[in-house]
This record gives structure tokens, C-alpha cells and sequence, in this order.
């Protein structure tokens, strides 16, 4: 893909993004930002990570996403003077008035990020965010940040999910616009299913700023707009390359004969209407002839008056696409059409029927997905809308993000819940590879301790099961995060739309199989280093010695 | 309320929403619009009805909502050059170039749109949006109002059922843009939950655009960060009304070795940090105090550190405000804490400490606000997220949009699937009430019908079972739908959220109790007239007799 399309995507994209506004925030972090200014801390250098707690779907694995959208929100965050008055009305009355013209004069430009890259697969536990700077200035930024990924990886790793569930044949078209939260949910489901593995879309306006390729042809309400052979217009179509224009209706009365007898069908319960929509639609798209067929009754009606339209389209030289299914048993009709295709193609001599294909779209889930996968069928392409966007087996991803790090003093959340607790400390994470080239390991370790070395057996503690030292010896090391956000700038391009959906592909293509599997997958292993692991035992202990604690007076 | 606070919302809310772009709907919209204009038909007068199948959440009744959105979309609805630019560049290239003409012509102008009022009980199969104009660009709307009105619908519906299950007096607190589906979806729940039932919001920008109340104090995170006592400052307090700083440290220690005696607690396990973070917080916002106190262990410390911070707060003339809970069982929890507050008021003589109030937040669902009221607890406030944006019970609604007349004919989806057919023709639409003023039954008619009038009897059929005549006299009729928009005009003004909250409030109420009921609700009455019973009874015999088909040649 050539630069200067990257950039008109990304010049497309930051025009919705970048008003994402400051105060798209929950109240509290304004309270607590307050507080820490009061007590003169508001600039201490602090670190925070984002990362959430289980993998989505009971699955294996996530696809991490969103990471452009928190770019570009950071890099204009500003607070306006009408922020500002707003937040003086709402904040309690005895607030320090120096506190909003503190407010008006933040920005970003002492924050740094280091993150894992867009797309990139990662693992519940591994920290894929690091947020550092001034502690008033990231405590601001937690609810938008997490706004922000949560539901991008979250539809992102569903769309893998549902691509998993496919196959790779077969071609998937999101159409959820009318079922997510508004236009922007909406928005930002097509853009992160087509980086999870999606296709397509249908919805035009991410075609326009994200280049994603769209797609669609007709719905319901056209079909029953017609409802009788005259109001089809023009009649008539010029043959391919050809100059007089053919009467089409004649033309197409006689290959529905033809067809009712080749079938043995009753011509007599072929929807006039149907008919009537079917041919206007060729009129207008000879070379783009996809109707759906289930508006009334696919073998009785629907199905015939495709074959009738679509032969008499290839008489006069055309290439019709195919047809959408979109109710009741669609691999069950899926086959029943294939065969009158067949049927028609061989008794008619039409090679063109050979090529015709068939789109299914009727509430389909990732199970569903995965049994056309296992039922005989002849769908070619599938449109998914509601459980794709609204991600109805879980629809959210709980990210959170945690303080690990005051004035470089590691910072620790001791929950009585040890699932809540937190890992302390500025950290590297590390990804390390068997001779294969496949991910086997994630090492979480302390950010000052050495990297691993290819080839050099480490120690390690998994995080599942602290007490278990593991041994390990890596044939390849990856670093999993980089800087990409320093001093108020992007220290990287952001990457466009096509290049970040490669780049999950190639991601999750490295991933071993059985970390994949849709039901039941292997758990992929996350560890601690030795030092980031007794760093974790000091703090617990020192919690049970009491040595952290105070005595009253 | 002021109708300039009314208006200020109203314009705030349109510089959100006026941005929702023509081109957010599926590619299908325009392929279709091309059919009609290459036939003709593009400005045959048409009528479309948004309406869905199932009340959500299996309850009785939803909560409409979304209009003003979908009205300021239509307001400011046109193509710009760039749009068709780029539609020209995914449609077919065959398409007739003075198609996209056509198109950066296109507005609103010719379409009309009745409206039940933004905030409206309504019930499955009743239309609650009437558009009427061309038929391409009617079309063309579809996609967008169904995304505009889905959510909006589905999220203040959620909310409605959430009051219903904490009771009346609990204040509800929507904390949810952190798993909403991106900024706009947070925006629009925050709005929406507002509407259907909660008091506040956590949300900044929905209080600011909005006038939602907003509310927040802390989070773990602000806990976590102080270690040491030493990281309080300034370290003093001035007396409410008084003008020397009080030494707050020590006259805090002093009374957490009361606390600590009183209630026969280790002073040893409290964290230091934790009483530093209070304390610091306390020095910020004397009157506004109301830490969250699970942070490690709310017996041990947490509330032993409130305590001693809330007393000092007393003794200087302040009203510290409570506590949150954030983990763990809530109920047993809150009962605790408020014996705590008792036994503090009566011992130390605090009259403050009785009017403390307690928070709850822990992944709130309907069914664990339901149970919060069968059993034993003291919580006065509950913040609500996930459960309630991403309405896990059911995440999306099926609002569907479906042609019913073109030229003054009526149209009809005859599906094989009966609860997939439509209603045919342009209707009007009644609530007829019972002597006590609630509603008991919603009338479908055709449009030319006469009105049914109050004292009158009137014969119809159970939409549920047609077959079933009904024969009602209502004591009060009125007119469900209005018109809101003619000539490209809105006829009325936006409703601000205050009013549109009030309104659906008011609605709620006067439902009878039975189909408001969470679990089995009585289902309400949904009714047509004889005329369109008739008209379907025709249409469909039609269908059966084949009198509206064809016989080839």
C-alpha cells in the first residue's frame, strides 16, 4: 500500500477521533486530581498499566486494539476555557480556584507510552499499556484510555473468534451499524472486526475513513416496494457491448417458463412483485445482480425469479453475483440452490451459473459459524451483524488500569480478592519464541532487570501457579511493547487500518493452534521473573509482618 | 426549569449529534437508492414504520427513545461533495454518473415524521416512528434511525427496569462509559439511563451536554498511591468558621485510638497509607468526604481510617458525607459499617455520624439490585456500570424498519415466517384508558379511520390472536403519535433530557403495576382495528388465492 493512502486514512481518522473530548471521563479522576495537586503531588513522576484480567470469551487469547484512538486523544488532550468553567460548576464550591487554571494549562507533553502494537495477540495479565508522567496528569486519563480499548479488543478478539470459527475460505462481511451503541459503536465495530479478521463491511462511512472494503446490495423493503411487472423501468436492457436495447421483461417471462419446467415448479405461485424488483435491480446492476431471495418463499418464488433474471442477464452477455439468504435453515437452502445453479448450468449450457454465489446472513452467532463449518453447505460469504458487534456472549472486556509506580517506589494493590490485586513496579514484557518462530511464553519482569537471551536457559515463576518455577530456554526473543508516545508526540506512525489487520493475521497465524481452539483452549503461559516475583513476596510479606502498618500515636 | 438552561442543553446536544454523517448506514441504502432513481421511482411517496418484534429483557413494556437524535440527523441531512466522491468510487461503475447528482442534491426536505414523544412505555408491534416521503430517500434513512433509536431505546428501557428493581428511594449512579462501546456509546448510555430512571452520572461531558447531575469522589488507584504519612500536605485544617490550622495528623491519630477502643480493633493492621490518603482527601474536600474503603480490608483498616478521618472532620465543624464499597458482599458489608457509624455517633456524641451516607458499587445487575431489596442492607447509593451500558441480558434490540405504503398502496412483508410478516398501510395509532387514567390497551387503525372516542365501545382484534375480537370501552383516548418534523422542519421543540426524563417517569407510572412486573409480566394489550384486520385478511387470502400473482406469458 503506497504512504500517501496510509495517510489520508489516517488524516480520515483523526478527524473522528480527536474530538474525543477531555471530559468523556469520569468525575472522580477530577477529584483525585485535585487532591493530589492540593497536596503538592500532582507532578510526581507516576506509572500506570492497562490490562484486563481474563481473556474475553473464555478463550485462549485477545487481539489488543485501540491503541491509535488513545494516540490521538492524547496528543490533543487540552482542557477549554468552557471545560473548565463546566468543571468549576460541578467540583465542590471549595475548591481552590488556582486548581482550574492548573487545569487549563495541561497537556500531555510530559506523558510517555509504551504499548504493545495494534492487533498485536496478547494474554490476560500482560500489561499492554504503560501510561507514565505526572501522577494528576495519567490518573486523569484511566476511564477515557480504558473507553477507549476496552471494547476495540474486545470486538476485535470476537471477530478473530468468529474468523477462527469460518475458516479461512470464506469470506465475512460485517453489517452490525443498526444493532451497536449508536454511530460511533457502530463505527468502531467495523473498523476493529476487519482488523480481527473481517472482510468486509457494509457500512459506508468506514469504507470512507478506514478503506475498508464495503459491501451490500438489497434489503427486504425494495422487494416489497414492487408489486407488479409495470412498474419496472426502463424495460428494456442493451446487450454487452451491444447498441439495441431487448425487451427484458419478455426475455425474462420466457426463461421463468423455462425454468418452472426445467424445475417442475408452479409458475402460478411466482411472486409478480419479486419478479417486478429482481428486474429493476438487473436493469440498473446487470454486472452486480445479488438479490436476496427470501422475501416471500425462496423455492417457490424467490429462487426462480434469480434464475430467470440472472439467465436472461447472461444471454445478453452479463455476469450475474449471486444470491442472499437471510431466514430459516440457510445450509439446508444454501444446497437447494446450489443444485438448481447446477441444474440450470448444465441444462441451459450457462457457465456463468457455474461462478454464482451465495450469501447467508440470518442472526449468526460464532456457534453458528462453526457448525456451517461442520453441515454441508454452499454459502460463500456470510454477513454477521448483532452478535459480532454486541459481542453477546460477553459484551465487555473488564480493562483496568493500576498505579505501579510513585516516585519510582513500586506500588502494589493488596486485595483481600488475589484476583484483584495488582503487579508492582515498571515492568518489560517479554515474548519468547520456540525454534518454530511460535510464541510459547510470556515473561513479565521487572523494567531494569536484563533481557533474556536466545538460547540461555532462564528461571521463571507462572503466574497461575506462583509457587511453580519453571525452566525455560527461548530460541527467539521479542521485545512485546515500544515507545510509541514521548514528550507529547508520537515516536511512530500510526498505522493505518489495512497494516494493523495484517499485522493481527500474521500475529495470530504464529499462535499454536491449541491456544485457538474456540472451546476449551490451552492456557498460554504468562510468568513472572525471579526478582519481579520476590518484589511481589517482599510486599505480600510485609503486609503480613505488619512491617508497612502504623501503630496510633 | 428555565427555557434558557433548555436551550443551552439543546445546543450542546447538537454539536454532537449534528455530526452523525449521512454516509454512517450500509452500502445497501444506496444501491438500492440507484435501483429506485434508475426506474423512476425515486420520488413515489412512501411511507416506512419503525417499530420491534419484543419487548426486551422478556419484560412487558420498553421505553421509546433516540428522536431528537434522529431529528437532528434529518435536520441537517445532505451529501457533501466528498461523500459522493467516494460513493462514486464503491458503486458500481456503471452507475449512471447523474445518479450522483442527484445525490449532493439530497435533503430532508420532503420528509415527514410522526413520533410517539421521546420517553414513551410503548409496546412490541406497535410503530412508534412514522417516516413518510420519496421513497429513495426514506430508504436511505434506514440504517441511521435504526442505530439512533436501537441503543437509545434498549439502554433507557435497561434503566427503567433497574429503578424498578432498587424501588424508588435508592439513589442510581450510571458509572458506565469505561465498558460502553467507545465515547459516543458512553455518551449515549449515560444520557439515555439518565431518561429511563438514574439520578446521576459519573460521566463529565454527559453532565456537561446533558445537565445530568454528576457524581464521584475516589478511586483504589488514589488510595494505593500514598504509603506513608509523610505524604500528607498540608498536614493542617482550619477549623469550619475558625482561622488557625489544627494540627489534622495528630488529632486524626488521637481519634483512631478511640475508634480502635471503641470497637475493640488492632491499631496494628491498619494501612498507613490508607489513613494518609484520607487524611490527604479530607484536607482537599472537608465537606465533600467520601472515600472508598475496600481498598485493603475494610474492617481492619478501611473503616477504622474513615472513622478516625470523619470524627476529626466533626470536631473541626465539617460534614464528611460516607463511605463507598467497592468489593466483596455488599449487604453485610453496608450492615456493619452503619453499626460502626451508630455505635461512633452515640458513643463519641456525633450527631454527623447519622446521616452518613453508604455507596455500593461491585458489577450491579438487575437481578443483584432486586435482591439489595429483599435483604438486610444500609445502602442508600448504588453506582451501576456494566451490566447496565452493555445490557449483558440482552445487548442489542431489534428495532426494524419496514416499508407499509407506496403511491397510497398498502404494502405487506409476507413472510413464511408469520412474526417476520408486517402491517400494511398508514396507521394511526391510540391508547385508550381505563377510568383511573392508566393506559390498558394500544388501538392500531388505519390512517382515514375515525378516532375511537371515550364512553364508546369499539370492536378490534388481539393482535396476539386474531381470531380473538375484543370489544373495549375506553373512558379516555389519546393519540400515541404526533407529528415532529414536516418540510425538512422540526414542528416542535427538542425535548431537553430533563423533560424527556419527567416524561418518562410520568409514563412509567401510570402503567398498571402488572406489566411492569421484572419477572412474568402480564402482557399489555396490543389491538387492531377491524378495517386493518380486513386489510390483512386480504392481502394475505390474496396470497393464498394468488390473485397478486403472475402466470408467465
Amino acid at each position: 500500500m503506497a504512504t500517501s493512502e496510509s495517510e489520508a486514512w489516517t488524516a480520515a481518522e483523526r478527524s473522528v477521533r480527536e474530538r474525543v473530548p477531555p471530559l468523556l471521563t469520569d468525575l472522580y479522576q477530577f477529584t483525585m486530581a485535585y487532591a493530589y495537586w492540593r497536596a503538592g503531588r500532582h507532578n510526581e513522576p507516576a506509572v500506570f498499566e492497562l490490562f484486563f484480567r481474563n481473556n474475553p470469551f473464555a478463550g485462549g487469547f485477545s487481539l489488543f486494539a485501540g491503541l491509535n484512538d488513545c494516540l490521538l486523544f492524547l496528543k490533543s488532550y487540552h482542557l477549554s476555557d468552557q471545560d473548565v468553567e463546566y468543571l468549576r460548576s460541578v467540583l465542590p464550591s471549595d475548591t481552590d480556584p488556582a486548581f482550574f487554571s492548573y487545569l487549563r494549562g495541561l497537556d500531555c507533553s510530559s506523558v510517555s507510552i509504551r504499548s504493545v502494537p495494534e492487533g498485536t495477540v496478547v494474554f490476560a495479565m500482560v500489561p499492554v499499556l504503560e501510561v507514565s508522567g505526572p501522577l494528576a496528569v495519567v490518573q486523569l486519563l484511566e476511564t477515557t484510555l480504558l473507553c477507549l480499548v476496552n471494547y476495540a479488543s474486545l470486538v476485535c478478539s470476537n471477530a478473530a473468534r468468529f474468523r477462527l470459527a469460518a475458516g479461512p475460505r470464506r469470506r465475512l462481511v460485517e453489517m452490525g451499524l443498526r444493532r451497536a451503541q449508536g454511530p460511533d459503536g457502530g463505527l468502531t465495530a467495523s473498523r476493529y472486526t476487519h482488523i480481527g479478521g473481517f472482510d468486509m463491511t457494509s457500512n459506508v462511512l468506514a469504507g470512507r475513513l478506514f478503506g475498508i472494503p464495503v459491501a451490500g446490495t438489497m434489503a427486504h423493503s425494495y422487494v416489497t416496494s414492487f408489486s407488479s411487472l409495470e412498474e419496472v423501468w426502463p424495460q428494456t436492457l442493451v446487450p454487452l457491448g451491444g447498441r439495441d436495447p431487448v425487451d427484458l421483461i419478455s426475455l425474462v417471462k420466457g426463461w421463468l417458463g423455462n425454468v418452472c419446467q426445467l424445475l417442475g415448479a408452479e409458475s402460478g405461485r411466482v411472486r409478480e412483485g419479486e419478479l417486478a424488483a429482481f428486474l429493476s435491480y438487473a436493469v440498473a446492476y446487470p454486472n452486480n445482480f445479488l438479490p436476496v431471495i427470501d422475501s416471500y418463499n425462496v423455492s417457490c418464488s424467490g429462487l426462480l425469479c434469480f434464475c430467470a433474471v440472472a439467465l436472461a442477464l447472461c444471454e445478453l452477455g452479463y455476469q450475474p453475483v449471486g444470491v442472499r439468504l437471510d431466514s430459516g435453515d440457510l445450509c439446508r437452502q444454501s444446497v437447494e440452490v446450489r443444485h438448481v445453479f447446477q441444474k440450470c448450468s448444465n441444462h441451459f449450457s450457462v457457465p456463468g451459473f457455474q461462478s454464482l454465489i451465495i450469501v447467508g446472513s440470518n442472526s449468526m452467532s460464532e456457534q453458528s459459524l462453526a457448525e456451517l463449518s461442520k453441515k454441508d453447505n454452499e454459502i460463500d460469504v456470510v454477513g454477521v451483524g448483532t452478535h459480532l458487534v454486541t459481542c453477546t456472549r460477553q459484551p465487555s472486556l473488564g480493562c483496568v488500569y493500576k498505579l505501579v509506580e510513585v516516585r519510582g517506589r513500586p506500588r502494589m494493590k493488596l486485595s483481600e480478592d488475589p484476583d484483584k490485586s495488582t503487579l508492582p513496579g515498571r515492568k518489560a514484557v517479554y515474548r519468547l519464541l520456540d525454534s518454530d518462530g511460535h510464541p510459547f511464553l510470556d515473561l513479565i519482569s521487572l523494567a531494569d532487570e536484563p533481557a533474556p537471551e536466545a538460547g540461555v536457559s532462564l528461571q521463571c515463576h507462572s503466574l497461575e501457579q506462583a509457587q511453580i518455577e519453571l525452566s525455560v530456554t527461548p530460541a527467539q526473543v521479542t521485545t512485546l511493547r515500544m515507545e510509541v508516545f514521548s514528550c507529547g508526540q508520537l515516536t511512530l506512525p500510526l498505522s493505518g487500518v489495512p497494516q494493523s489487520r495484517a499485522y493481527a493475521q500474521m500475529s495470530l497465524q504464529s499462535l499454536p493452534a491449541c491456544h485457538k481452539r474456540l472451546q476449551g483452549p490451552e492456557a498460554y503461559t504468562v510468568a513472572l521473573s525471579k526478582r519481579l516475583h520476590s518484589l511481589i513476596s517482599d510486599i505480600t510479606r510485609g503486609n503480613s509482618k505488619g512491617s508497612n502498618f502504623m501503630l496510633p500515636n
